[in-house]
C-alpha cells in the first residue's frame, strides 16, 4: 500500500472545470503524463501518480447573478511520499511550486502520511516542557516584550528587562527586529538580561525564559544559538520565515540546542491573508511550525492592532495544541494499514499584539489554559510603571482562574484596577 | 551622514490617514516611540529613526463614488543601515516582518545603501560568465527541460537527455520536484547525464551546462552541491524559496561551488500575485535573487500556461539585467555621499512556461538578447522527436538574428516548419 501526502486546495475560477484541473494537479505535479502511457509503463508509474481524492465545488448565486469571482472549488490531492524527500522544502516545492504560480489558488491545509510525519521530532519542550522548566503548571503563562531596543544599551536593555522581570512574567522575548549590532551584542546582552532574571527571582521567587533574537548568516545560526546557550541564555527566538522551516527543524532537533525555541511571525502577512493566493496561517503559523520544532509559536491576535480573524486563530491553535494527530494530522487511506505510530509534543499558541488586562477573560475563553498571554505596551503603559504592568496581568489572570470578574478582583487589586481604568475590559 | 535602505509600499485603506500611517511605520519600526521622548534622547537616536521620503496618495472616482477597495497610496520608508545587520533576512525582517500582517500592504520595491549592497557578491558567472563557459556571445541561449523524470531510471533520463542535447539546447535543468531519490541519486544522475552530454557533443560540437536540483536538510546543501560538483556537474538548479535567501547567498559565495546557479521560482506564486499582500514579483524573483547570487532567473512568462503580466516580467527582467545600479538599485540622500562604489553582475533572466518556437520573436522583442529561451512540451512534444525540437528553436533564433520571417526561414528547415505546423507563430 502507498502512503500519500495530502494537499487542500480552494481554487477561484469563473468557468474552470474543477474535476479536469484537479486532475491535471495530480497528473502533472506527479508523473508528469497519464494516458498516453502504454498499459505496462502505468502500471509500473501507478505508484508515483498524484489521486484526487475529492472536488467540492462552490457555485455562488442564483443563476443571472454575477457568478465570477466568487466561483471556487476546494480540491483534495494525494501525493505518494515516494515522490518527494521527507523535508518540509520538499512536501511544499512538490504540492505548491509550480502550482502556486498558476492562478488564484490557495493551499488551505495539509494532511501528512504517518511515514512522512513520523520523520519529524517536533518541539523539544512544547507545551509540557516549557511548563516543566518554569514550574509552571497551573495557569496560562505571560510573556512580555521589550518597549524599545534599537537605540539602546546594555544598562537600558537591562534596566527594561528588570522592571518586566519583577512583574511576574514567565517569558521576556527580544525584540524581533533587534539583529546582532556592537552596542548589544548577543552574549553581553544575554548576561545583562539574565542578570537582571536572577535579581528580579529574589523579589518574585519564580523562573524566568529569555527567548533571544538568532540572527545572521543562515549556516551560523547555529553557532548564534550555541554562544547564546553557553552565555546563559534559557530560550530562543526566531524568524523562521525568513530562513525557511527547515531551518528550525535542524535548530531544534540540535542536542545542544537544549532550549525553547518561539516562532516569530514575521513576514507571515506576505503569504496567508488573501483568499485566493498564498498559505493558510493554520498550515503557515500551525502544522508546519509545530512539525519543524517550534515550542511556542507568536501570530497576530484577533483582538489587537493586527488583526487576524479569530477563525483563524482558532484553526491555528487547534493546529498546535491538539493531540488527535490521527483525525488533524494523518492521512491514512481507506483499507490502508496505519503505518509507525506518530507522536509530536504540543506548542504553546502566542496570540500577540494589542493584549491588555481587560483582554485576558477573552484570551482564555478563547484559547482556553494552554495559553501564552503576551504583551507589550500592556505592560510598559500602565500608569503605575512596568512592574506593575505585569502584576496587573498575573491578577487578571488568577481572577480568571478564581472565577472572579476583574471588575470586581480589581477592587483589591490597585495594579489591575489602574489597567482598567487604562484600557477598559473587553465586554 | 547616515546610510539607509528604502522600503516602499502600496498600501490600500479607505479613510487612513496615509502620512500619519506612514509615519508611525517608520518609527515602529525603528526607535519604536519618537515624541515622548526628551529632547537630548532624541538627539542620540536621531540616528536609528525610520525617514518617510514619499507619501503618493491616489484618491480613486469622483466624490460620490464607492471609493473603498481602490483608495491607496504608495509610501516610501527609508531604515538605517546601523539598525540591522547587512543581510537579506534582516532586512526583510525589519522593513516588512510586522508590517505584512498590518492590514492590506504590499512590498513594492526595495533600494539598498551602497554600503549594504557593498556586502553582496552576486552572482558568481552572471550572463557574461554563463556566455563564457558555453562559449556562446551572439545569440539568446536555449535551456530545455525534462519532460517526465518522477519515476523514470537512469537509463530513462540519460535517453532523455541525450535527445534535449543532441537538439542543440545550451542548458538542461532538472525538474524542481526532483530530490534525491533511491531510483536516480544525484551523483549517479549527474554522471549519466553529463555522459549524454559529451555523447551529444560529438554530434553538435557545443557545450551544455546540466543544472542539478540541489535538495534536502538546508545544513547539508552545500556538501549536496559539491558532492554533484565532484561527479561532474557544471550547474545547479536551486529551490530558493523554499530555503530562503540567505541560503542561496551562503552557496553562491562559497568559492568551492564554481558553477553557475539557477534559481526556480517555485512557492513564488504564495508570494507575488496579490495586489494587496506580499512582495512584488520584481524584488523577490529580481532584485533579491540577484543580490543573493543567482545567475540565472525563471520566472513564469507572459506568453504560456503559467501567467504573469507582461508589466511584471519586464520588471523582473530589468531587475535581473540592468547595469544601471545607481538608478535602479541604489539610495543615496541628497546630500549624502556615494559611499563605497559597488558593482553586481547580472543574472539572466528565464522566462519559462508555454514556449514553443513561434515565440522566440516575441521573447526577442521583449526581452533582448539578453535572454534563456525555455521549453519543455515545446521540445519534448516536437513531431518528428526531442532533438528536432531543439533544432527547431535554434532554427527560430537563427531566423530572427537574420531578421528573417519564421515562415520563410521554415521554408528551408523542416524542423521549423513542424514546429509551427503544429503550434504556429503569434502574431
Amino acid at each position: 500500500m502507498n502512503s500519500y501526502c495530502v494537499a487542500t486546495y480552494r481554487c477561484y475560477d469563473a468557468q474552470a472545470d474543477f474535476h479536469k484541473k484537479a486532475q491535471s494537479i495530480a497528473v502533472g505535479l506527479t508523473v508528469g503524463s497519464w494516458t498516453e502511457l502504454p498499459a505496462a509503463k502505468q502500471k509500473e508509474m501507478e505508484q508515483h501518480l498524484g489521486l484526487v481524492l475529492s472536488v467540492d465545488v462552490y457555485e455562488p448565486g442564483a443563476a443571472g447573478e454575477q457568478a465570477d469571482e466568487g466561483r471556487y472549488a476546494d480540491i483534495r490531492i494525494a501525493y505518494p511520499d515516494i515522490n518527494f524527500s521527507a523535508d518540509i522544502p520538499a512536501l511544499l516545492v512538490t504540492v505548491f511550486g509550480k502550482l502556486s504560480m498558476d492562478g488564484k489558488i490557495k493551499l488551505t491545509d495539509l494532511h501528512f502520511s504517518p511515514s512522512f510525519l513520523s520523520r519529524f521530532s517536533g518541539p523539544k519542550f512544547g507545551i509540557s516542557g516549557v511548563r516543566d522548566l518554569l514550574g509552571v503548571h497551573d495557569r496560562p503563562l505571560l510573556m512580555s516584550i521589550f518597549k524599545s531596543v534599537i537605540g539602546h544599551d546594555l544598562a537600558e536593555l537591562g534596566e527594561q528587562f528588570y522592571g518586566q522581570a519583577a512583574g511576574g512574567v514567565d517569558l521576556i522575548k527580544d525584540d524581533e527586529i533587534l539583529f546582532e549590532n556592537p552596542l548589544t551584542p548577543i552574549e553581553k546582552r544575554v548576561q545583562v538580561c539574565m542578570e537582571a532574571a536572577r535579581k528580579a527571582q529574589e523579589t518574585t521567587g519564580q523562573k524566568l525564559l529569555y527567548a533571544v533574537n538568532i540572527t545572521g548568516p543562515a549556516s551560523r545560526l547555529a553557532d548564534q544559538a550555541k554562544k547564546a546557550i553557553d552565555a546563559g541564555a534559557n530560550a530562543l527566538l526566531f524568524n523562521v520565515l525568513a530562513y525557511g522551516f527547515d531551518t528550525l527543524r535542524e535548530l531544534s532537533a540540535d542536542p545542544d540546542i537544549n532550549v525553547p525555541i518561539a516562532a516569530h511571525p514575521a513576514l507571515a502577512g506576505a503569504l496567508y491573508p488573501s483568499p485566493h493566493y498564498g498559505i493558510s496561517a493554520s498550515v503557515l503559523l500551525g502544522k508546519l511550525m509545530r512539525l519543524a520544532g517550534a515550542d511556542l509559536v507568536l501570530f497576530p491576535s484577533p483582538y489587537g492592532s493586527v488583526v487576524m480573524p479569530k477563525e483563524e486563530n482558532l484553526a491555528i491553535q487547534h493546529a498546535l495544541a491538539t493531540e488527535r494527530l490521527a483525525e488533524d494530522y494523518l492521512y491514512v487511506p481507506s483499507g490502508g494499514s496505519d503505518g509507525p505510530s506518530v507522536s509530536l509534543r504540543t506548542s504553546f499558541p502566542v496570540p500577540s499584539a494589542g493584549i491588555h488586562p481587560g483582554l485576558v477573560p477573552w484570551i482564555i475563553r478563547d484559547f482556553g489554559s494552554e495559553v501564552v498571554v503576551n504583551a507589550g505596551g500592556g505592560i510598559h503603559g500602565h500608569p503605575m510603571g512596568t512592574a506593575a504592568g505585569g502584576q496587573a496581568f498575573r491578577q487578571a489572570i488568577d481572577a480568571v482562574r478564581q472565577g472572579v470578574p476583574l471588575a470586581d478582583y480589581a477592587g483589591s487589586h490597585p495594579e489591575l484596577k489602574a489597567a482598567i481604568d487604562r484600557w477598559g475590559v473587553k465586554e
